[in-house]
């Protein structure tokens, strides 16, 4: 079955990032089934669902986002189920959203494997545990595979679809394909090994270490690094990824000029950067300090300034694709 | 004065980032003395100057911009000089944009000490070199401070103000205030200490220093890394800081409870970091890598593409300051 056509896809584990991955499945022609073992699944669904296919592109979801719930059950594009082996029983793919438990996964595609049919595709939405851990127990390596959403997955554009050793080719091919289809802004990059924080949260928390260093060196307060980062960095890679932004930046030597005229103020940074730690012995001075000054700057969201945030970051990813 | 009214601003070399501060001081009510000591600098500036001030926001200057740079010149606006001294006489800032060298920067603070105004106030763009080492050999050291812009300052919103400990807060003040007039998409923030490479290029160089790491280790392509950036956390960080985005994603409990949930998979990732280093012996191999996929995967850039990407850069800054 190709990738492009309408797809059977069982969800399990319905939390925030489960609803906003059924939303992005549910923007397109597929049938989705969900299941989730807490007690009052299917009241919880009915009441948080909404709120994310209220961001969808499409006119009436906008305006009665309740009546599109109630008409994609009673049409079956939805079904909700209390067994994971009746979730499971037709499913083209089935992706995870549980607890980030090396337990927990291992157990669930256990249980999967023999619930679902043998030709579905098999995926783990983890952003901490590779497929290699999580296919321990498996009969058949080849099907699962990690596909990384970065929060909330109805909106932002990035999978990073990170296979193990054992999963065969087709598969990612597969799951590539299935995100890449025609108009969807959803962007999917294969990742070639398996390594901690896979790609995007590697290169946040790189960021976020010298972030939280500065904080706690008292060079700038968390509301204006912040400030620092939405007026350059953010807009900039926002339109241009960092080797373009440098290739750009040598001019006509490109990022080779770059390196050469900047190596010096790079390598003084690079010796001098931070190296915090967030767990063992050291660090509590600084987390206290990012913690409170966060609060300072932001408080809590109210949902009115939540939703505020999420038009702006689709207006955003708009521009991206924009042509001038 | 007021850091509000009209200044009178000389410009102190006249490269790329010259140009467009020249074009950022130019779409407000400034006279501004530009001084280079390029052999052919007036031909120069009426044939460069145009293309920065093209992009500002007046339609006037989008169809005619060389006619606006004729019309600045005779109506005294923009006024070009063959000397430092009479490019001093009058002003009430200098600012410099000259090369990136202390002995260059200790010379020109000393004769333009001599030369300008004493009220005036002293900028340099450096992106290195700290206010307290140029100073070393001037009478009064109250009045230099760093306003490090990032490029291309007429578009991009950070100017990073870094005082040396002897820099008065009155000065200190003047430049925040000068770039935060009203309707101006600029923002400037005030960093607390001098320390190697500022905050925002540390900020970028510590995400760099892991992007060189995993394309040397062959997890990504330097085209994949940068995809990956442009659909996550260039659009994330564009609309939220990095602090604020995990305040946002630890839900009710904020940034502490990410920091507690998260902690596990951030501390593996720090401990998994790369450290390339730029200069010294270690490193040919990774630059090589680096700058050939880059080169692959973007060649040189056309003034077409450039000009493209320009009016997206200004678009996504444009949607930062929209309310919905």
């Amino acid at each position: 079955m190709s990738a492009t056509s309408p797809q059977r896809i069982t969800l399990i584990g319905l939390g925030t990032i489960g609803m906003s991955m059924a939303a992005l499945h549910l923007a397109r022609d597929n049938v989705v089934d969900v299941f989730d073992t807490r007690p009052d699944f299917e009241d919880y669904l009915i009441k948080t669902l909404p709120g994310f296919l209220a961001g969808s592109d499409s006119e009436s979801t906008e305006s009665h986002p309740e009546k599109v719930v109630a008409a994609l059950i009673s049409s079956g594009r939805l079904q909700i189920h209390s067994s994971l082996e009746t979730a499971c029983a037709s499913a083209t793919i089935v992706q995870e959203q549980g607890p980030e438990n090396l337990e927990f996964k291992r157990s669930i595609w256990n249980k999967v494997e023999s619930m679902a049919p043998a030709s579905a595709h098999l995926w783990t939405s983890t952003s901490g545990i590779a497929a290699s851990k999580q296919q321990q127990d498996m009969q058949d390596k080849t099907r699962l595979l990690v596909v990384h959403p970065f929060n909330p997955p109805h909106i932002m554009p990035l999978l990073e679809i990170v296979p193990s050793p054992e999963t065969s080719s087709e598969r990612v091919e597969f799951a590539r394909e299935y995100f890449s289809i025609a108009g969807s802004r959803h962007r999917p990059v294969i990742i070639r090994k398996e390594v901690p924080g896979f790609v995007g949260n590697r290169l946040a928390f790189a960021l976020l270490r010298e972030a939280c260093h500065l904080v706690q060196e008292d060079v700038v307060t968390a509301g204006d690094l912040d400030t620092i980062l939405m007026a350059s960095l953010g807009p900039r890679w926002a339109g241009n990824g960092v080797f373009e932004s440098y290739q750009q930046g040598g001019g006509e030597g490109g990022i080779r000029s770059f390196l050469d005229k900047l190596g010096g103020t790079m390598q003084n940074v690079w010796d001098d950067q931070g190296t915090v730690n967030v767990l063992g012995e050291q660090g509590t001075e600084w987390k206290e300090k990012v913690i409170q000054q966060t609060n300072e700057a932001y408080g809590t969201q109210t949902p009115e300034q939540t939703r505020e945030k999420e038009e702006r970051l689709r207006e955003l990813i708009r521009i991206q694709t924009q042509r001038y």
